[in-house]
């Protein structure tokens, strides 16, 4: 019996939709926004601030990333970034310890909640082109090509991934369903999971 | 409108059964053994050697496996291997061009028509544990245990993926819909296949 939906999603794919209209569909509780929130509380930083850096790594370029973790003079400290996850960490295992289905974006909650049989893991994918076309239809065109700004977002969250996951990002075997919005459909992508759910 | 479905799958995932019913289900024609029996009649090479050879490298080890595909002391010479790729592809885009829906099992089918729009690539995965139970039930024990015999035939099949098509095998961007096979059940995945061809 699953209780719980994690929806990771390429940046674009419209992955975020799909999974509010699952919620919507199903009735379940739904975390995205409200855990940004949350986490925002427990750690003093601002909503953006969270948002931003609890997904994505601060840079795409691998040394810098890696050079920025340092927690500075001192041996032993924690980096920002290490804060936020493990706060984010504790605020997506206490969602999952309340008796309430519901359905969670990003924030490597298919990871946290890996020991758990009661979840069911999505991907949400899409070709480039199509990603382009929504990012520029959604929040307008800037001063980078779409592409461009698309690449970067997906090295940033690759790293990110695999910094505190050991994990490499959008490998099929780590989730359950992977769907492409793009050939499918938003409509029959939150079919088929809405459907999925009812029976397992 | 979709009129091809390319399934890949892990070794073990029971990704051949699932293709099978749907194909069943839709009554498409399907392309499996039939394939191979069409590559043999045009190589002259024995089915069980096009069933191995046409999507398995021969060694895992990447350096053994170069170095075979050298077509030996004159340059331009053509391995066996590459020799199969080609006439499998030839059989492969001859039967998409046939008027007739259909489902191909492996033999990077998925990349060999990736430039027609009537195809849905389906990718079938599942955990280790569940192959390794899968396969010794099918085939027998062996002298190697199943979880190496599995990393062996994972290890050749990525090898060749890499080799004909550039790709990462895998990915989850390569395909339209991956599906976990032992989270999901056979019976969910031939399902969620078969009514998402209907609509599109």
């Amino acid at each position: 019996m699953k209780k719980i939906i994690t929806v990771s999603r390429e940046f674009g794919s419209g992955g975020r939709t799909i999974a509010r209209q699952i919620a919507e569909k199903l009735n379940l509780a739904y975390y995205d926004k409200e855990l940004v929130k949350q986490v925002a509380t427990e750690t003093g930083f601002h909503e953006d601030f969270v948002e931003q850096q609890g997904e994505y790594a601060t840079s795409g370029n691998w040394f810098a990333y890696a050079l920025s973790q340092r927690g500075g003079p001192l041996p032993n400290m924690l980096s920002a970034d290490d804060f936020l996850w493990a706060i984010q960490r504790k605020v997506i295992l206490e969602i999952a310890e309340k008796d309430e289905p519901c359905v969670i974006v990003g924030r490597c909650a298919d990871y946290i909640l890996r020991d758990r049989d009661d979840c069911l893991n999505i991907f949400i994918h899409a070709p480039m082109d199509a990603r382009a076309e929504r990012i520029v239809r959604l929040y307008g065109e800037s001063d980078k090509p779409a592409e461009k700004r698309l690449e970067d977002k997906d090295k940033r969250r690759r790293l990110y991934y695999k910094r505190y996951t050991g994990r490499d990002w959008g490998i099929s075997q780590n989730y359950h369903l992977s769907l492409d919005s793009q050939a499918l459909g938003i409509e029959n992508c939150v079919d088929i999971v809405s459907e999925l759910f009812k029976k397992l």
